[in-house]
C-alpha cells in the first residue's frame, strides 16, 4: 500500500542530531532557558528578550495554587488509588479544562474580538469596552478573567502587568483589559481586578498566541506543581485516605525572600 | 465529625498572597527562571547557580523527540479522536512510564547502589563497576541508561556531561557512570555511550533527587513537546486519520544557529 | 465552617447494605443481567424486557472493532510505554470523543430535532427529512450516523434495527432514520446505510436517553475490548515497539457459530 | 522498509463482517448477553452457563459503590474542571489501581500460591492456610481480600459465594479462601469475612483468569458507575465546586424489590 507522507514541523531526528524548530538541542541546552524553549516549540521562533521574560513570568505564575484546585485534587486522588506518578499527574492535567485554566482562552477571545472591533470602528478602547459590556449584560454572559474566589487583588496579575509595562510588551490588549475593568466598574458598580487567567490571556494576546493553545500553556506550567503534589501525596500520606481539601494545613517554610 | 488536619508543605494560599516553598510568587516571577522554580517546588529549596543551570539544560534536553515516541503517538491519537488539548497531552504523559522515560529511575537506582557500595567497601569505581556488571550479567539483567536505538553518541548526553563538568556538579555518580561504560566495553566488547536517560539520571543523582521523582521531571519537560505535537495535530491534520509514525516527513525550518 | 450537603441519587451505602437506585446489590446479582443494570444506573429504572434486550445488543455491538480505531491504538501505545493496564485502558477511553463514538451524540440530536419538527408541523417523516437535508446541504453540514469507511452494510446496524422491530422498540425515530436515508438517496444520489453509531443513536432516542450520555454508553461497551487489547499488548508484544496499525494480521479462531 | 506483521487474536474486521474471537458480532447481539461477551473477549471462549452467571454477578457487584471511592471522586473532580464525560470517566479508571480494586490481584496471587502449595505438598487446606498465615505474620504482610472499612459482612461476597456453590463453580480456591479466614480467626483472634475484592478474586481463580487481568475486569464493571457519577455531576452540580465526599446525602429512590 502506497503510503502518503504526513508532515511535522516541530523536531527533526537524525542519528546523533536533534533539531528543534531548526536549532540543535545541544546548542539550546545551557544557553537558551527552558521558558524560551517553550516559546520556541509553541510559536516556532525564539522569543525576544522581552517576550522571553514575560513567557517565563507567566509560566512561573501558575506552577501551583495549593491543594484545592480540581487539578491538584484529581491528581492526589488518583495517586491515592495506587497509580504511578505520571498517571496521577495526567489526571491533574485532564482536570485543567474549560472551567479550570480555561478562562484564559475565553478571555483571549473577548480581548481579540474587542481589539478587532476597535481597529475596525476607529472608536477608542473605552467606547468599545462599554459597548461590549452592554452586549454581554444583555445576553446574560460574564466576561471571563476578572475577579477571584480568594484574591481581591491577585499578586500574579499585578506583577504580570508591571512586567508587561517594564518590558514594552503592553499594547492594545493591555489597554483593552483595563478599559473592560473600568467599564464594569462604571456600569455594574463592581471593581473586579483581573485574575491571573485574565492577565495571562492579555499577555498571550500581546505575544500573538492562538487562544486554542492557551490551555496547553497552563498545563505545562501546572505540571510542575502537580508533580510536587503527587510526590507529596505518595511520600507523606497513606493510600486510600479521604482527601478533605478544606482540612489541610500548611507546614512548609515560613515566608522568606529570594536572595 | 472531628476532622484531622493533613499537611502540605508546597504552597500556602492566603487572600492576595501566594507563598511557594515560602517565597512570594510575585517575587519569583521575572526574577527566578522557570527551571529554578521547578527545582524549588520539587526539592524545597532554590538551586545554586550551577544546579539551576543543570536543571535547565536537563529540562530543555527532553522537551521533544519527534513524532515516534509512545508519548507523542498516544497524544496525537487521542487528539485524533476529538478530545480537547489537555486530555490529549495527558494521554502522552500517561505513556511516559516504565519503558519510556522510566530508564532514568532504573539508572538512578544502579548508580546510587554502586556509589553506596564504593563508599562502603573502599574499593575504587572501576572495581565496583566491574563487580556490579558481573552480577547483572549473571542474573541476565541489563544496566539501563546506555545505548540508544537511533543515536550512537547522544548529543544531549554529551552536552549534559560537559555542563556538569563545567559547573562543578560532576562527582562520584558521574565517575561511576563512566566506570560502568568502561566495564561494559571491557567485559562485553561493546562501547555503549550513555543515552539521555542515563545522563539525566547521573545529574539527578549528583543533585540528590529521589529516583521516584525522576519520571515526573521527564513529564514536566515532555509536556512542552506534547502541547506542540497535539496543537500541530489539531491544526494541520484531519480527525480520525491513520497515524503511521514511519510515514512522516519534517517540513520545519532548516538547521540554524542561536544568535 | 458549616458545610452544605450535596445530593446523589445513584447508590446508597450503609454498613452491610448497598442500594443501587433503591435495589439491594445482592438481589440484582445473579438475577438482573449486567446490561439491565447499566440501564438502571444510567436511567434510574430497570428496563422492560424489550429495552433490556436492546440495551444488551447495543452494548455487545461496540465492545471492539479491532486494532485500528484511535481508542485501541491509544491504549496499546500507552501500554507500550510501560503504564499499568487501567492507565492504558483509560487512554483508550479518552480517545473516544467527538470524532470516535461521538457520532452517536450528533446523530441523536439530528433525530430528536427532526422528530420534534415532525410533531410540531404535522408533516410526514419523508417531508421533514427532505427539508432537513436541504438545510444541511445548504449550510455544508453532513448528517452523522450514515456510511462507514469499511462496511457498506454494517452488520451491527442491520441486527439492531431487526431487534428494534422484533421487540417493538421501533417508533418515530426509527422511521425518521429510514426517511433520512431515503432523502439522501433521493437528493444526493448516494444510498448510505446507517452505521453502528447511527443505529445506536436511533435506539437510544427510542429509549429516551439524553444525547449527552451517549458517549458514556459507548465507553462502557468499548472498555471491554480495550481490556482485551491492552492485555494482549502486555502479554504478546515487546515494550516500546512501533505499532503500525496497517501491519497487523489476525491469528485468532476461524469463523464459528454460537452453539 | 519491509514491515514485519504483528498478530492479534481478538477481532477480525472485513467489509461487512466483524468476527469477535471467531463469532459474528450480529450473531452475538441479542443472543449472548454482555457479560458472556466480556468473558469471551477476555478468555477467548464463551463461558459455560455457570461461568456466565458468575461472570455476570461479579460484574454487577462492582458497578458502583457511591461517591466516596477514589474512582468516583477523581471522575467528578475532573468533570468539575470542565472536561468531557469520557475524559472524566477515564480519570476514574486511572484511580482504580494498586490500592483500589487492586486487592483482587493480590488476593488471587495468594490463593493461587496456596492452592499450588496444597497440591504440591499433599497437605490439607487448613494446614497450608495456617503455614501461609504464619509466613505472612512473620514478614509483617497482610493477606489482601479480607475485611472492609464499611461492611462487617459484605453482601456482595455472601451472594457471590452462594452463587459459586449453587452453580458448582466452587472448588479448591473457595475452600482455601474459607481456610484462610479460619486460620486468621484461629491465630489472630479476628474473624474477618472476605470483602468483595476477595470474593471476586476467588471466583476468578476458579474460572482460571490471570491475576494481571483482574484490574481490567474491575474497570469494566466500575465504568458503568463512573458514567452515572459523571453524568450526575455534569447535570446536577455547578462547575468548580468543592467536592466534600463526607458531606453528601442520598436522595434517590427508597429501598425497593426487583419484581
Amino acid at each position: 500500500m502506497a503510503e502518503e507522507k504526513w508532515n511535522t514541523a516541530i523536531t527533526k531526528i537524525e542519528p546523533n542530531k536533534i533539531l528543534m524548530r531548526g536549532y540543535r538541542v545541544e546548542e539550546l541546552m545551557g544557553k537558551v532557558p527552558l521558558s524560551h524553549v517553550v516559546f520556541l516549540l509553541l510559536k516556532g521562533e525564539l522569543p525576544s528578550k522581552a517576550q522571553g521574560t514575560l513567557m517565563d513570568a507567566m509560566l512561573v505564575s501558575s506552577v501551583d495554587h495549593g491543594v484545592t484546585p480540581p487539578s491538584a485534587l484529581a491528581a492526589r486522588t488518583v495517586a491515592s488509588g495506587g497509580a504511578p506518578l505520571t498517571t496521577a499527574v495526567a489526571a491533574g492535567i485532564m482536570a485543567s479544562n474549560r472551567h479550570h485554566g480555561g478562562a484564559i482562552e475565553g478571555c483571549m477571545r473577548v480581548l481579540l474580538d474587542a481589539v478587532a472591533r476597535k481597529r475596525a470602528s476607529g472608536k477608542d478602547a473605552a467606547t468599545v469596552a462599554g459597548e461590549l459590556l452592554d452586549e454581554y449584560k444583555a445576553s446574560g454572559k460574564r466576561i471571563p478573567g476578572y475577579g477571584h474566589r480568594v484574591h481581591t487583588e491577585d499578586p500574579r496579575s499585578v506583577r504580570l502587568f508591571a512586567l508587561a509595562d517594564e518590558f514594552g510588551i503592553a499594547g492594545e490588549h493591555v489597554e483593552m483589559a483595563h478599559a473592560l475593568r473600568a467599564a464594569m466598574k462604571d456600569k455594574m458598580g463592581r471593581d473586579l481586578p483581573m485574575n491571573v487567567d485574565g492577565a495571562i490571556a492579555t499577555v498571550l494576546c500581546e505575544m500573538d498566541f492562538a487562544p486554542e493553545m492557551s490551555n496547553g500553556i497552563f498545563a505545562i506550567s501546572r505540571s510542575v506543581g502537580l508533580v510536587a503534589q503527587v510526590y507529596e501525596e505518595l511520600t507523606r500520606m497513606r493510600p486510600m485516605r479521604r482527601i478533605d481539601s478544606a482540612a489541610h494545613e500548611y507546614d512548609g517554610p515560613s515566608e522568606r525572600e529570594v536572595k
